[in-house]
């Protein structure tokens, strides 16, 4: 067997064997085959596609191709959570608290901030004394005793997604279904987790703006997992705006508190329970979501959801108090509040340049090598389908230096169009897909 | 512009612009961009193909990308030649003497063999101290006194070609229309040439084995020479066995001079005097096809054609007196005969497989450093639809050593199936195509 051969045969658009496939995997993993045969290949499973079966032999392959963790020493079904990345999306640190207060087990691998979107670990980091890099030995241990555990993925799983990943952003091959279904799917069984919720953002903050294809990514995800023995839900939902209203690393931690803190509602609220709920589902706990999302709600009017974050907080290292006081996570010096200055209807966002504006204050990395600053960001006083006034605050701009607010202002008003005409509220949920297909929602669900 | 940006067009199915295509190309010659991201490249063109003006601008970027000859001092049309490959296939030996000897000039860059397929420039070396690598000066010089050269290409000819076609060697893409179309008529306009005569093969020892790929090439290189401003003829000739009898440098050089001789006729001459006439068309000399035919053949029983032959093998360097006396050509030690050993008609040869023995006996390099013997190789004493009895002679091998007889008998007489049903004779001939159109040719033509 030779790359070559590989090559050849999926430029024909042939099905790869699974043989090939893991040959494929390892030449990645140990960099025997040259990049620029990879990249070939890469470019011919883009425009020529693989089959579910193939897709799932190569994440198996990728799965394969370092360490996998062995969770078997916790008992129960380890359920992991996963986003394709969106705005404003704290989700995580919501319903992981609650599911565990509900009796899920949450082993959550989670990845940083890349582009204009967030990261879940990121925003861990903000938390004074938070400590993400966990030994399986840690991680086992935690999780036995509290049932939660939020970390860091180790160095060496997947170490083929690692490459493939790497060749993909410099050849145009991100957007290759199998490819990113096999890139995301790979990391997670590695990781050693038994059911996964996949949340796919759709809109014009999502990495797939189009919700065909982002239902065709979820159906693809679930299919996959399906064959490859993990069970895995996907819902689709909204991207046209920020999830919450705080966008930024210490003020999402913050909002992710007021939220079990049972002190601020809205769309991040609704989104998560529904998540949690699909996390409880694979868990086996509940029957009904309506059942399913009471516990919940109770798990916030009784505070062991804000409780369990504490717990994990302090045995990852962390100062609990923070969920009691958020006045101590990082303060940024220059606080100020923009108003709308115009009056009219809340129309559209481009929620990817939302993003990219609290990334531009300090809030995300530029470059790899970037310090963050965790302290900065915004506050989101806006949703699509308001009705504003000249005097209605837009945000709250949280920055290091007024000069850095005022870009940050400018940016955010190029990114939200107001209008004369009524508008309404934008979509949380546009389908939920499992083994049995796709459920599309309707509108007014 | 970013190499990035064009592969992202390019996968998208989008035509590339003048300027990306001479941004890939300076990219290739410079070797300015990764390995990696032109062979993505490569892939996105070979599987979404490129219009007749992208192919078209890129053979001019690849010209542009190194030197280019002038050989404007030359008077009149300058006309080339090229072959798509095949075994036995001398015509280049053949028509070009006989094509100056009717008035048309010959400045004609030549390769060298390449897999299974044999190179006229090999074959020129095996005679005497022949020379093939001229300055411009030489060649002009040359050409304007005796009207002829046959000479290898210099190295800074069209440098974007060398890079992209080592790494279409080595990714896959060495099958795609426009990368074949490009890469060879880059090359010939840099040469200098003013119209080029194309001898498109197809069958079992072609490289495109498939007649509607072959038809399909030949138009269009026709299409992109004429959008180019250079006129080109293509004839599409049948490789369904070795165009010649004698396979191997020397040997085919002395069946080409039997054929200038008068002393053997049959397909190589039938051939070379169609693709002649071609020549001859394109350097506006005579305008029916009998005529132009006629001239050829009264410049063999003349024997100015053969005087050309030795009038070019005295310019540059080599012995005229092989024309004379082939038996000062280098000999193999071992001769002997092969008879076919049974009953029957010659039904098919697998025309690739024979080019590969010659190559194995030393006739053909297997890697880029092999020294090439020019005495081995054999003639083929049948052919396709030949009625043969046990006694027939299969072939006459010229051989280093005995066991380089043996091992060459026996893949000739696995590549040639003998068996009871009569069997028709291969045809020379599919297809002429010029910038009216593609003519068909049929069976009995």
């Amino acid at each position: 067997m030779t790359m070559l051969e590989i090559i050849e045969k999926k430029k024909l658009g042939r099905e790869l064997s699974r043989e090939e496939l893991i040959f494929l995997a390892q030449a990645a993993a140990r960099k025997t085959a040259p990049d620029y045969q990879l990249a070939a290949l890469l470019m011919a499973i883009r425009l020529n596609g693989m089959t579910d079966r193939e897709t799932t032999d190569l994440t198996l392959a990728m799965r394969d191709s370092g360490d996998t963790a062995d969770l078997s020493a916790i008992p129960g079904l380890k359920i992991d959570k996963h986003s394709t990345g969106g705005v404003g999306d704290t989700t995580t640190l919501i319903l992981a608290p609650l599911a565990a207060a509900c009796g899920v087990t949450v082993a959550k691998m989670s990845g940083r901030g890349l582009g204009h979107t967030g990261g879940t670990l990121d925003k861990l980091e903000s938390i004074p004394g938070m400590r993400i890099s966990l030994t399986e030995e840690e991680l086992i241990r935690q999780v036995r005793e509290i049932g939660l555990a939020v970390v860091g993925q180790t160095a060496r799983l997947a170490p083929a997604d690692k490459t493939l990943y790497a060749l993909r952003d410099v050849t145009s091959t991100v957007d290759s279904l199998p490819l990113i279904v096999s890139s995301i799917l790979s990391k997670k069984l590695a990781a050693g987790t038994d059911a996964i919720v996949l949340d796919v953002k759709t809109g014009s903050g999502a990495l797939m703006r189009q919700l065909e294809d982002s239902i065709a990514l979820a159906y693809a995800m679930v299919r996959v997992g399906h064959l490859a023995g993990k069970p895995v839900v996907a819902l689709v939902t909204g991207m046209e705006q920020p999830l919450g209203t705080h966008i930024g690393n210490a003020l999402e931690v913050r909002e992710a508190i007021d939220v079990l803190a049972g002190r601020t509602e809205g769309d991040l609220l609704t989104v998560s329970l529904k998540l949690g709920g699909c996390m409880m589902l694979l868990a086996g706990l509940v029957s009904s979501p309506e059942e399913r999302e009471a516990r919940m709600r109770e798990a916030i009017a009784n505070g062991a959801g804000l409780r369990k974050l504490k717990e994990m907080i302090a045995a990852q290292g962390g100062n609990p108090a923070v969920c009691d006081d958020t006045g101590l996570l990082p303060q940024a010096p220059f606080v100020r509040t923009a108003l709308c200055g115009q009056e009219g209807t809340i129309q559209a966002m481009d929620t990817a340049a939302l993003g990219r504006a609290a990334q531009a204050m300090g809030a995300g990395r530029l470059s790899l090598e970037d310090q963050l600053d965790y302290s900065v960001g915004y506050i989101l006083k806006v949703r699509i389908g308001d009705r504003v006034t000249p005097d209605t605050p837009l945000c709250e701009l949280h920055a290091k230096t007024e000069a850095d607010a005022a870009r940050a202002e400018a940016a955010i008003r190029a990114a939200i169009r107001i209008g004369k005409e009524p508008c309404a509220r934008a979509r949380n949920f546009y389908a939920v897909i499992t083994e049995d297909g796709i459920q599309r929602i309707g509108e007014n669900a």
